[in-house]
């Protein structure tokens, strides 16, 4: 019964816009170029290292990828890091996480300059998320947003029931979405009577982490969801909602093929955005946003 | 039927570890010293920086009022912060808010010294809040949490109703409420239904600085209720929440005694951190949180 709020119509218009933008620059002479550093050791990171490339030759974007081992120095990825903050030929960069545990992730976010943070992790652009300030925002969070809005859900004065507080999609989630005007319940790990939370809910928004964790049975016929996990299990990919909760709400995102196909195309809306910024700002290496 | 949660004896309390604290600095030969910058033209800054000073007398804490006119050029402002960030024997600096309209808010609160900032309202405290690093932080959120510790009113796993996400202290609330575990629903003025959200509660903070917005027929037996609103109306101070509200519910913070005695405890209970930071990191006016 449920609506399937496949992404890949919202994906194709979006891409075709960065690929006009992307023959724009390169008529003025810059070819739009996006750094992914993939520190080896996670399969997930592999594989979405490697669609990025795909998607990358699809609108005429230069794609470099840098593979490091998976015992590297954090010196060494802090140089390689810098290397490309000074290159004025990589306009983005897009650090693959998790890092491994010897990384200190925080410290190796904030080498990133934030004109070509693609995926908005270092401070300097959470801290845009939080004061709304512009920035480059991290794309999982702003991809539910554009989703919904893409398919006419309003969210001003509803009642959006979010599951998940991390540091990658909940928090800077909770940001945008009270800047849209959306009540917002936060709910995680230490939430007790999820299903009664989901049953005030007009929008539901799942970025948890958990593979299945809401079911057919906590939705209803009125619910909007968005699914924001991206898990693997034994049987493949699976999102945070398991898929026959679909039938029992009024319109859900697919996974795959729902918030993740539009998080990687935004990366590279990003990248567009972090160009036009480095060439207004005229001097290279040296911008802050 | 419900219980006053009145903070006169928790206030007390605080205040008597902050004398004897400030006492033993004396001995080593340091006066803690709170700066507060009135600029004229708010009467609640006044009433509120001549309440501090009754406080800081009561402590043995050296006051400094430094009183400016209504409409005060901005570069004086900030010359007499700098004046105050320079000072070694200023240790805190308290800034009455709000600011007369020709002034920019945020540039003034951003020029205060991070380890001199006691009430919160420069960037980097307010980072400190969103990422939980240490920091002193805004008073008033602080002192909401606190209250409810103090009682024995348990956050985590607890559903927490915040109505209001203003920058002083609906947006630090959040993090704080949820750093504690708390499942949180931020209402605002946009939000639909409030009753209805009031009624999942557990615990309701209104933070909305409208005199009565919450009236006894929209709470309900079980509720407790930290009540961060002080209106001025015809008749005096007024809560966000109605007086006859506390009946309804299990307990009830009262205005005034409850939040804001608290929030100018901790005023002086972040001096007296403010010296230990400055004491400890020994170089003076160049330490940055």
């Amino acid at each position: 019964m449920g609506k399937s709020l496949n992404t890949k119509q919202f994906a194709a218009a979006l891409q075709e816009a960065v690929k006009l933008d992307a023959e724009d620059w390169k008529k003025q002479g810059v070819r739009p170029a996006l750094a992914v550093i993939l520190v080896k050791g996670d399969p997930a990171s592999e594989y979405y290292a490697n669609s990025k490339m795909k998607l990358a030759q699809k609108l005429g974007i230069e794609y470099r990828l840098i593979i490091l081992e998976a015992d590297v120095a954090e010196d060494r990825l802090l140089a390689e890091i810098n290397r490309l903050n000074e290159d004025p030929d990589t306009h983005g960069i897009m650090l693959e996480l998790p890092l491994p545990k010897h990384l200190n992730v925080a410290a190796v976010s904030d080498a990133l300059l934030p004109v070509k943070d693609v995926d908005g992790i270092c401070s300097a652009n959470k801290w845009a998320v939080y004061t709304g300030e512009p920035g480059l925002y991290p794309a999982t969070p702003e991809s539910c947003i554009r989703i919904l809005k893409y398919f006419g859900y309003e969210l001003q004065g509803k009642h959006v029931v979010l599951i998940g507080r991390g540091e990658t999609v909940g928090r800077p989630l909770m940001q945008l979405l009270l800047r849209e005007n959306a009540t917002l319940t936060v709910c995680h790990s230490h939430t007790q009577q999820l299903t009664r939370h989901i049953a005030q809910a007009d929008i539901l928004i799942a970025a948890a982490g958990k593979a299945n964790l809401v079911t057919a049975d906590m939705v209803h016929p009125r619910l909007v969801i968005i699914d924001a996990g991206i898990n693997e299990t034994e049987t493949g990919i699976a999102g945070d909602v398991s898929p026959d909760a679909m039938d029992a709400a009024q319109a859900m995102t697919p996974v795959p093929g729902g918030v993740g196909t539009v998080t990687t195309t935004l990366l590279f809306e990003h990248l567009l955005k972090a160009v036009k910024l480095q060439k207004e700002s005229g001097v290279h290496a040296d911008v802050r946003l």
